[in-house]
C-alpha cells in the first residue's frame, strides 16, 4: 500500500481542497514524504451525507454481518504488514515493540467487539408482553431495544495512533454499535493513519457495506474538526485529547440546534494516595514502580500518575529519596511532536515555578535533535497545593508532584480538592486503611477507577474496565472509552408497542432468532415467547 | 397533615425567605389558603450542602435498605389520604378519579422501583478476573459497577403533580440509584408538594437514612431554579417541562465549572401517520381514538398527539369528518393554571394562522370561568408544512394538525422534516406498510417510542418502556424517564483494580452476598467466585 495523502469520502480517495501538509518525525525534527492533503469544508459535507445514506443499511446488519467485518478490519490492519509499522515508527518516535504491541490491542479491541456483540447484551432487549384482560386499563405489548445512534465522529488521539485512533476504540466501538465513523485523523501521525484508513476502506468493500460507512478526512480542528462537529448529520463524538480541545468539541456540539453527546476524555492528573505503613514496607519497590508508570512512553498517557499525596516522615522521605534517584537516570525521550514537547516543556517550567513547589530530581538532559522531555519530580506542601487549583492542570508528559501533607486530616483535605480524575490509586497496607475512613469514598466520588497497590498506567481492554471519569477527566462519566462498554455510548433505546412481528427488528422477535438474553416481563429469558 | 409553606431542608421545615405566594384554584381562578414561602439562595445552598453530606452514607445502603426505603414512601403518600386527593383537586382542577390514578401510579412506581433494583440489574456488575501468568502483561483483577451519581434536583411537572413531580418518576429512580434529591416543587400544585414531601420527610426519619436524603424547596424558576442547577454539590438534573425551561437549565448546567447531565423531557408533537387502507377499514374508530387522545386530559400531555399525516384521498376526508364531528362535541375543559390556559390560546391561534392552515373544527367554547382550553383540529397542505418550522412547534393542549401529503413521496418527505419526537404512531393495515418501505426507518430515526394502531397517551410504567427521544424531544436520547431504564440516568461506572475483598462493595465480592447477576470473565453468572 503506498500513502497518497487523499481522503477518504463515501467510499472514494480523493484530493483534499483544503490544503497541503507533511508529516513530521519527532526524533530528527524532519518533514516525511509524500505531500499530504486537508479536507475542505464541501468534503466534510460530502462526508456527513454519506455517512447519513449509509446509517440506516449499515444499522440493519445482523451481529454477525457486524462482527464478521470488524474481524476483517483487523485481518486487513494485519496485512498492512511492515509498511504500517514502519511509518508509524517515523511519524511517532515510537519504538518497534510499542508499535506492534499497539497494533495487537488495536486489533484485539476490534475482534473483541466482534465477539462481544454476539452475545447481544448491550442491546439491553426487553419485552413487557400485553395484558389484554387488566384493569382499569389493558397493558399493550411494549418492546425496547437499543439502536445505533447515528453517524459518529471520531477524534484519532496523538498517543495511541493505532489504539486510539483511525480504528482505535472509538472507532471500533461505534461501528460495533451499528453506527457509520468519520475519523478526522491526526497530523500528528498522518501516513500511517491512512493506511489504517485504507485497510478499513478495504473491508467496507469487501463485506459488501454502503461506502459511507466508515470515511476519514484530515484537516486543522477549528475548521476541519468544527465542520465535523457541526454537521447535522453527525450525531456523537469521541474525543481523546486536550482540555481545551475537548471543550471547544463540547460547546460546539451543546450549541448545535440538536446538541449532540461528546465524549471526551481530557484532563486527569491521576493521583496516587502513598501510605506510611506501605511505604515503610516497600518505599523503594513503589517508587521505582511509580517512576516507571510516570515515564513510560516518556509520560504521554492519559493515565499518566502526575500527583502524588504522602503523609509527612521518614516513610515518605525515603520514597523521595528513591524515587528521585530513579528519575535522575531517566534519558529525555523523544516525544510525539513538537507541539507536544513544547507545551511539555512549558507546561513542567510553569509548574516547578509555583508557589511552595520545590524541584526534588529531574531526569537526564536531551541529547541530540528531536522533540524531547526531560522527566521532572516535584514536591509541594499541602497548603500550597490545596490555595493553587494550577497543581492540579495536566501537564502532558513525565512530570509529576508530590504533595506533602502534615497529617491524615490534611491529606484528606488535600484529597477533597481535586477534580474529577480517570483514575486514583491506593499505595497501602489494607489495614492502615482503618486510619483513613473518608479516604476511599472521597476519592471514589472523584473518579473512574480505583487502583490498590498497582500503577495507573496499562488500561486493560475488557468487559469491566471504566475508563472515564467525572469532569474534567471527561465530559459525560458514565460512559467509558475502553473496554466493552464503550459501545453504550453510541446506541440509544427505542421501544415498540403493540407491533407486529413483521415489523419488529430480530432483537425482539418471539422467536428469538439471535437466541440473545432478553428481560421478559421482568425477568431474564435466553428463550423463546409463546413457544 | 396540615400545610405549612415551608421549606425542607436538611429534615427541617423552615419559612422560606425568598418571599409569599399562593395557590391557585384554575377552575375558579380563586388564591387557596393558606400563603406559602419561597426559598431563597442560602436556603437552596444548605439544601445543597444536606444532600452532599447525605450522599456517602445513603449511597452505600443496601439494595434492601433502599427497597424498604421507596416502600415506605409509598406508605406514607397512601397514609396522606383525602387530604391530599382533595387539595390536589383544587390546584389542578382535575377530577377525582384523575387524582387517584395518579396515586395508584405514584405509589406503583416507587414500589416497583423498590422491587426492581433487587435484582441488581442496574448495578451492571462487571468482574474479571487476574491471569497472573499472561503473556507479556499480567491482567489484573478488574471490577465494574455503577454507583449512585450523587445529589439530584428535580423540577416537578405541572401536568403531573404526583407522578411527575415531588415523589414522581424523576424523584424514585434517583433515590432507588442510591442518590440524594433536592425537589423543586411546581408553583401550579404547592399544597400538594408539599404534602408529599412530608410523607417522603417522614419516611426519610422512620428508615433512619440522612436528613439531607430528601428537601424540598420552592421558588422561582430563574432564581431559585438556577441556583439548585449551578449548585456545585449537585451532580444532575430531571426536568419535565417546556422546551424553554429545558433549554435554559441545560445551557446553565453545561456552562458550569463542571458541566453535569440535564435530563429534560421538552418538547414534541407525536406525529400520528394514517395510512388509507387503515382508514378506508376504519375511518371512524381511528378519528375517534385520535379525538380521544388529543383531549384527554384537556390535552395536557407530553405525548399529546399534536400532528397528523396522511396522504389526499376519500379515505383522509372520511377521517377529517369523523374527528372534526366528534371534537366539535369536546367541551373547553379546565387548563392547569392560568399560564397553561393563556399559552395554549395564544399559540393554538399562532398555528391556525399560519400560511396555509386552515381550521377543520373547533371543540366547545368555555363556560363560566376558570382557565379553560377549547379543543381545534387544522389542517394544511404538506408543501406548507415543509415549508414552516413553525407547525412542529408544540403547543401544550388539545390542537392537532392534520397534514395533507398528495402522495407517498410527499409523506416521507414530511415525515423526513420532522424533529425529534417522544413518539410516532402509524395507524396502519400490516400489508399496505410494503408500499412504504422508508417510512418505518425514517420514524425510527426520529422517535423514542414507536406505536403501531394504537394512541400515543397512556405511558406504561414498565420495564421495557422508552419515554424520551431525539432532540428536541428530550436533551439526551440515551435515556428514558419512565420505566424502570429510568434508574440509568443517576448512576455512573467506577472499577476497582486489585482491590482487596474488604475493601470493594457488596455488589462485587467474591461471594455475591446479594445473589446478583454479574458478568465474570465475560460469561453471565449469579454464583459466587471461587466458591
Amino acid at each position: 500500500m503506498s500513502i497518497t495523502g487523499k481522503q477518504l469520502i463515501n467510499g472514494e480517495w480523493v484530493e483534499g481542497k483544503g490544503g497541503q501538509y507533511q508529516g513530521v518525525n519527532p526524533a530528527t525534527g524532519q518533514s516525511i514524504e509524500p505531500a499530504l492533503t486537508y479536507a475542505d469544508g464541501e468534503q466534510v459535507k460530502a462526508a456527513a451525507a454519506a455517512a447519513k445514506a449509509a446509517a440506516p443499511v449499515f444499522a440493519a446488519t445482523s451481529l454477525k454481518e457486524r462482527g464478521a467485518f470488524l474481524e476483517r478490519c483487523s485481518d486487513e490492519i494485519m496485512a498492512l504488514g511492515d509498511d504500517l509499522l514502519e511509518r508509524l515508527m517515523a511519524e511517532t518516535g515510537y519504538p518497534r515493540a510499542r508499535v506492534e504491541g499497539e497494533r495487537g490491542r488495536t486489533c484485539g479491541q476490534l475482534k473483541l467487539f466482534a465477539s462481544t456483540i454476539q452475545n447481544g447484551e448491550y442491546l439491553d432487549a426487553r419485552i413487557d408482553l400485553a395484558m389484554p384482560e387488566r384493569q382499569p386499563l389493558p397493558r399493550p405489548d411494549i418492546r425496547f431495544y437499543k439502536q445505533p445512534i447515528g453517524p459518529v465522529v471520531v477524534f484519532g488521539a496523538s498517543n495511541f495512533p493505532l489504539a486510539f485512533s483511525v480504528a482505535g476504540g472509538d472507532t471500533a466501538s461505534a461501528l460495533a454499535a451499528g453506527c457509520p465513523v468519520i475519523v478526522k485523523g491526526h497530523n500528528s501521525h498522518p501516513g500511517s493513519g491512512e493506511l489504517v484508513a485504507q485497510a478499513l476502506a478495504k473491508a467496507v468493500k469487501a463485506c459488501g457495506l454502503p461506502a459511507g460507512t466508515f470515511s476519514f478526512v484530515t484537516g486543522p480542528g477549528r475548521d476541519v474538526g468544527a465542520a465535523l462537529v457541526t454537521a447535522p448529520e453527525v450525531k456523537a463524538v469521541g474525543f481523546t485529547g486536550s482540555m481545551a480541545g475537548g471543550m471547544a468539541l463540547f460547546n460546539l456540539a451543546n450549541q448545535r440546534p440538536e446538541p449532540i453527546p461528546v465524549f471526551a476524555e481530557m484532563g486527569s492528573v491521576n493521583p496516587v494516595v502513598v501510605l506510611p505503613q506501605a511505604l515503610k514496607a516497600n518505599a523503594a519497590a513503589i517508587a521505582e514502580g511509580f517512576v516507571g508508570s510516570l515515564t513510560l512512553g516518556v509520560g504521554q498517557f492519559c493515565v499518566n500518575p502526575g500527583l502524588v499525596l504522602g503523609i509527612k516522615g521518614a516513610e515518605l522521605d525515603a520514597f523521595m529519596d528513591s524515587a528521585s534517584a530513579k528519575l535522575a537516570q531517566v534519558p529525555a525521550g523523544v516525544m510525539l511532536n513538537e507541539g507536544i514537547a513544547s507545551s511539555y516543556g512549558k507546561g513542567a517550567e510553569h509548574l516547578a515555578g509555583q508557589q511552595g513547589v520545590v524541584v526534588a530530581a529531574k531526569g537526564q538532559q536531551q541529547e541530540g535533535n528531536g522533540f524531547c522531555g526531560q522527566a521532572q519530580l516535584l514536591k509541594v506542601d499541602a497548603k500550597d497545593f490545596i490555595a493553587n487549583a494550577q497543581l492540579q492542570e495536566e501537564v502532558f508528559g513525565p512530570s509529576s508532584v508530590v504533595v506533602q501533607c502534615q497529617d491524615a486530616a490534611e491529606l484528606l483535605a488535600a484529597v477533597a480538592c481535586l477534580k474529577g480524575q480517570l483514575s486514583g490509586t491506593l499505595q497501602a497496607n489494607a489495614d492502615e486503611l482503618r486510619d483513613y475512613p473518608e479516604l476511599l469514598t472521597l476519592l471514589q466520588e472523584k473518579v473512574g477507577r480505583l487502583v490498590f497497590n498497582n500503577f495507573p498506567t496499562g488500561v486493560e481492554v475488557c468487559h469491566a474496565m471504566m475508563h472515564g471519569g467525572p469532569f474534567p477527566a471527561a465530559t459525560d462519566a458514565r460512559f467509558t472509552s475502553v473496554g466493552t462498554k464503550a459501545i453504550d455510548r453510541f446506541v440509544r433505546p427505542i421501544c415498540f408497542q403493540n407491533y407486529p412481528q413483521a415489523l419488529l427488528p430480530a432483537a425482539l422477535l418471539d422467536n428469538n432468532p439471535w437466541g440473545i438474553s432478553r428481560w421478559v416481563n421482568g425477568e431474564r429469558s435466553n428463550g423463546v415467547i409463546g413457544g
